[in-house]
């Protein structure tokens, strides 16, 4: 459990990297999909069903943990991965992207971000500092700078703005970060909206003051896939090749292949459960309502060539009754169908790309979506 | 899978039972507790995760499946077992306790009970015939005969006129049910409410019909558990001894206990389930309420000692987080502890049935209760 943090590429196969990353809590194969655990739980999920799903790590939330049940609560409690009874490789976000999301009133300063808490309203401070500090505190494998996380569409001056005020965190979540346990890793993240210039400017900065990852943040924030896209390009390269890249809060498996296409590394995205809780299946024939009238009488699973044993045992009619009926089991079983999906096609991705053969993989997964799911006799 | 109904009684103990009941889809062991799959599913957990409980059989609502998604297609779908993927023995209730206790308007004649659905409003007829056809098509192992259940206190006139009513409907449903499938088995439900001599002249008709087995219905219906307790006394002994009795609806970990003592084969309750979902746990040092704050940094496990891997593997501080977050994990963990603490009790009352020491069980599992849970230092 004291392996230090390392990252390995094992192939490339145009753009496209497979590599593994090593954390004191178990190897990390890339490209990675993190399901989010935002109270310190999947939701929907005991460990073991996460574990099943191909999962070598998952995502955390800074800003609810520290408000409920707090993470001096959770140290003392043994830390997170004691908590919440996982003892994989967990990243925790540095809580900036909630503050801006979900509190309701804050206050954005050179020193940091004060804000109202959600929970109980309180007034709370997250500094780069503090950020650093609760993590530590989670004892996340991964921590992530704290940084000002912005909607786009959003005035150049305002990017700029808040790029520069993140790089500025950026310094300080590194000084603040100097003394965390051995193996620990801490990640940059790279903000500058939809503008190519400042995002460039933002990724040679945090490579100057240089960091164990570095993340792509404040896309998918409502810009088009192809704004997306072009900003990967136009950062990608300008990232340090021996370091992980992570695109924060991505996405749709298009978006995966064509990410990781670009050079990403690491995803993470609610998608496949909040869908899953939607009753939306994420398959290989693109993504299934469960909600529409023409399942209720089908027998057919899901897939019965998934290796996720929920998408081939329980019949349409029958995930269409739970999902009708608002039944626990629905979500259950869905979110398990879509985040084995997810890490199917991460699994997928890896083996393609030391195959040499991430194009046709791609072009293979887009016409599975594309024929669409054929409708019950 | 053709193995015909059948009980055999193994031991006794004073008034206690141990038997099996064999049915088409596995035997049962008695005393035992039935979980409650209303919907076609028990309540947040997967069938394999009802079945690691210890569970040999569920129970599902006729008038929840026959509004939705309807009997005719979960026939059509190859029955309930295969529809929720439960390959062990199910027993069906006739629909009736729920027409009176759900459809806001109803209207009870000899023939039977027409009822507005509270799915869609459609008015809705259930005779003794349709409800035996019902579960004839949800393939039950067990199916109960449509009988009316009133809350207590109720008027004598009343108690006998729907006493008479269930009796005559009990004849229509053993008709009906002549054409059943081999190795399928009918229930019996002796009614009177809590007046001993309806309840005994009940017993002795319905006995005179003949039944695989017999339930004793209408209690747990607002009267003190004295008064139950008094009317099990009445009616078991009036019931054959090489049936199974069945108390629907009961109970809580002590109910059981003291039915049991009087001669109860079969039992079915939501509260293990909906306790769960409430944040309440049942264990052998009581009922632990997990939305408690003083669990909040507690670092012990529900019971480190239990078979259960739920009640071993997560702290009552993350229990506790999870029930006050609402995360999903809560209910699912808890409804999975519950379950496995009342099939341990039954597993716990049918060794000590066979070893001759009921009276010790009971009294060391009150005990347990009594000594209550221990706080945190």
């Amino acid at each position: 459990m004291s392996e230090p943090f390392s990252f390995r590429l094992i192939a490339c196969d145009t753009g496209a990297r497979r590599g593994e990353i090593a954390t004191p809590h178990g190897p990390v194969a890339t490209p990675a999909f993190m399901a989010v655990g935002t109270q310190a739980t999947v939701k929907g999920l005991a460990p073991e069903a996460v574990r099943a799903s191909g999962a070598d790590i998952v995502l955390a939330n800074t800003y609810h943990l520290m408000l409920r049940p707090g993470a001096e609560r959770i140290a003392a409690l043994g830390g997170l991965h004691a908590f919440m009874n996982w003892p994989h490789a967990i990243l925790t976000d540095s809580g900036g992207f909630q503050v801006m999301s979900l509190s309701k009133l804050r206050k954005v300063e050179d020193k940091g971000v004060t804000f109202r808490s959600h929970v109980d309203g309180a007034m709370v401070e997250l500094t780069p500092e503090r950020a650093i500090e609760v993590q530590g505190l989670l004892g996340a494998d991964i921590a992530m700078q704290l940084d000002e996380c912005l909607q786009l569409p959003a005035a150049p001056g305002e990017l700029e703005r808040a790029m520069r005020l993140s790089l500025a965190w950026a310094e300080r979540s590194k000084r603040a970060f100097a003394g965390a346990p051995e193996g620990r890793a801490l990640f940059g993240i790279v903000q500058g909206g939809d503008d190519a210039g400042f995002r460039r400017e933002s990724a040679r900065a945090l490579t100057g003051i240089g960091f164990d990852g570095y993340a792509i943040g404040g896309l998918a924030v409502g810009e088009p896939q192809a704004v997306m896209l072009r900003i990967i390009e136009e950062v990608a390269p300008v990232l340090p090749a021996d370091r992980p890249r992570y695109l924060m809060g991505v996405g749709t498996p298009e978006d995966l292949i064509e990410a990781v296409k670009r050079g990403i590394d690491m995803f993470d995205c609610v998608l496949p459960t909040r869908n899953g809780r939607h009753g939306l299946a994420f398959t290989r024939f693109g993504p299934i309502n469960l909600k529409n009238a023409r399942h209720a009488a089908d027998p057919r699973p899901l897939d019965e060539e998934s290796a996720c044993p929920e998408a081939r045992a329980y019949s349409r009619a029958y995930l269409h009754h739970l999902v009708r009926t608002n039944e626990m089991l629905g979500a259950i079983l869905l979110s398990s169908v879509n985040l084995a999906y997810y890490q199917e096609l991460m699994a997928g991705m890896r083996a393609a790309i030391s195959a040499g053969k991430f194009a046709e993989y791609g072009a293979a997964a887009r016409e599975g979506w594309a024929c669409g799911d054929v409708a019950a006799l």
